[in-house]
């Protein structure tokens, strides 16, 4: 791994910027906008017409039958059936913390000022399929929505030539997921956003993809709610003399097996351990099944940064903004305190990143590309809404008529006056 | 106003969903593209040949002094300035009620799960000017913002020819904005979202605008967060024959004179009251001073729609998912739970949404076109971001790696699995 030294923070700053601004390449951009508007026009048609020519598969029925879903659940390896389940119930039991109370307010004498805290309707939770259908990734888009209370979530996923994966359908199970259609890519965003005649249309849609998927969201959004642009994961590692390099390698290898545009960041204060972890890299690559894939993300997007003390680790670690943050330093729960930006923290030696990818709880959708600036990891806020409520009394109203009847006039907005002091004259 | 009755109630549904379809203009939008690469390129220098081009303003210095804003406080109207502080006060302490809070759990033995939930460092406010500058909307920006916990809202807003809009600067004092910056339109979203030698780069955009603000947020979302994409103003009213024809009118007319897009809907059950209130539509339209704005908005998008029941009333508005929803029925709290789709619920006849818009201390920014199927009024958790953190014990690690490393490589991912089991081979 690239071991960068004596480089002032600005300009490793500015370098970090440049590598996350989010681009859109245009062809990709067009081509989703054609799918998108023969998806509306021509419905359930269109989604078949695009599978037989994406996928290479002629669909009869969109819609998976309940017999297969249990079946894949029953068929499952045992031991990856009961790993599933205790993640769900872990996954479960943190969300549960998580969700927002309605509230009500009568401090104001005359007033009662609430909000509403109530689930979505309906969901729809992209998978992706191929070497990236992941059985974790349905837990953690579809166990939110649920402990949110939506009472219908719906998922879709492509279709394969071998058959839909069967840990996936299992996991759908598992999770509680009310309705399975087989189609991907572009046309099943389009068809989540507006509806065909036999998906129905959703009020959000959820959960990470390709290209094609990630420009598809961006184009619906605002028809739809969207829960954020995913881009190819990312693990900021800080750490100290204290650290055990091969854990370090290990845990940056991790992600760099992803994708060839994953990036692996290691910061610390130690050449010692900059040089150990570089070292430990490079042999640990070797034995990986995903060499290929590894190599080009650490070659390409790995950097260890070497600064002179911890305050300066963590600034630009903030810059960094993870999307998995490390802190492999002594005391690591210290500096949760400085910690602004970052999606999910593993703190300590024990606390591999894959606990939280698979297991521990905390979602592991999570905000890539350094938006974690300003956004959170996937979460039951992600599936409530809030509907604000006001009751005024009649002698509340008379108390605060003048006040709002000064404010609607400054405006120039006589119609909000006049609503205002045309109560006033009856009451009178 | 068109009264609508023996209309099936799908039928009424499809339209509503049509009429709400989001759209945005191609021509804007490339006009828009155009605007953010060279506000990207040439920075303050594209900002003020902007100004030049479309205000007619020479700008010398982006930033408003505080000399500036000091003096349009001191000078405001008193009556006006006190309407302001109470409304700001209001505001404020509802705000309090939706602030999250960080937690932590120790309930699995050997594992602690938190979220840190925090602040978004920087965030910027667009408040339109012309005859849409509104000091409300200053206030219903940034005082969540400040409640959050922020520590930088800057403040954009168009330059004028006769100088900023005074109370629009008063208010931004009142609600603690730290900088404002004379800029408007597509441009004052691209500095904004990507910072200039004189505007710093924010987390977020708030706040509504006109067309070429709207896409200008679509098209920066990503790079940053933004609120929502606004749409014309509505509000929707249930009303039995309990209620006051007049005020009804009243009410409808309050948003109505916003713009000609503006959508005003009661659903009612009494063919009596339908009358009425159309009969004193036209009475008061002839009273207001932007009757040629209301008066279209009626025509367009003015509906009173007649249904049997009260169920069919509430099955009716959650389709229209309006901004603002009147509940002017006898007892009209009963009927928030059957309420699924709102921005701002305002319950008895004395709630006139006036109140709402300026001072009562729900937001006033919310979702329009149907969005508030699966969005939420701007609030507090729109300036908050939550942090998970995860901490394994090495007692948990050995516990639980067998279920994670089984996960792992059902995924393919033995990267993920080795991350896990190096630990293992090192404490054994």
């Amino acid at each position: 791994m690239k071991i960068i030294e004596n480089e002032d923070l600005s300009s490793i700053k500015k370098r970090i910027r440049q590598a996350t601004e989010q681009t859109v390449d245009p062809v990709i951009k067009q081509r989703v906008d054609d799918i998108i508007e023969q998806v509306r026009q021509r419905g359930d048609a269109a989604l078949k017409d695009y599978s037989q020519r994406f996928d290479g598969i002629e669909l009869t029925d969109l819609a998976v039958s309940k017999a297969e879903i249990d079946q894949a659940y029953n068929r499952l390896d045992e031991k990856v059936r009961t790993a599933l389940e205790k993640a769900a119930q872990n996954i479960q039991s943190f969300h549960q913390l998580e969700v927002a109370q309605s509230f009500e307010d009568d401090s104001v004498p005359g007033v009662i000022r609430g909000t509403k805290v109530t689930p979505l309707a309906r969901v729809g939770i992209y998978v992706p399929g191929g070497t990236a259908a992941y059985p974790s990734s349905v837990l953690m888009n579809a166990i939110p929505a649920k402990v949110a209370g939506v009472k219908e979530v719906i998922m879709v996923t492509p279709p394969q030539k071998e058959g839909l994966n069967q840990a996936v359908l299992a996991a759908a199970k598992i999770a509680g997921i009310d309705k399975i259609y087989q189609i991907g890519g572009a046309q099943a965003i389009a068809a989540l956003a507006y509806g065909t005649e036999s998906i129905p249309q959703v009020d959000k849609i959820t959960g990470p993809g390709n290209a094609y998927v990630a420009a598809a969201k961006q184009a619906v959004y605002g028809q739809v709610a969207i829960d954020m642009i995913a881009g190819p994961s990312e693990i900021g590692i800080l750490a100290d003399d204290s650290a055990n390099p091969k854990n370090l390698a290990a845990d940056l290898l991790s992600q760099a097996e992803h994708d060839v545009r994953a990036r692996a960041i290691l910061i610390t204060n130690s050449l010692n351990l900059a040089q150990a972890v570089s070292d430990e890299v490079e042999a640990e690559l070797k034995t990986l099944p995903r060499e290929e894939i590894a190599r080009q993300a650490i070659e390409q997007q790995g950097f260890i940064y070497l600064t002179d003390s911890i305050d300066d680790m963590l600034a630009l670690m903030n810059e960094v903004a993870p999307e998995h943050l490390e802190v492999q330093l002594e005391n690591p729960k210290q500096y949760l305190a400085q910690i602004q930006n970052a999606g999910s923290v593993f703190l300590g030696p024990n606390t591999s990143e894959p606990l939280g990818d698979y297991y521990a709880g905390p979602n592991h959708i999570l905000p890539t590309g350094g938006t974690a600036r300003f956004s959170s990891a996937l979460g039951v806020w992600d599936f409530q809404k809030r509907i604000q409520y006001l009751s005024y009394s009649e002698n509340a109203l008379q108390r605060d008529a003048s006040n709002v009847i000064a404010l609607a006039e400054t405006e120039g907005l006589d119609g909000h006056a006049r609503a205002i002091e045309i109560r006033g004259e009856q009451n009178d």
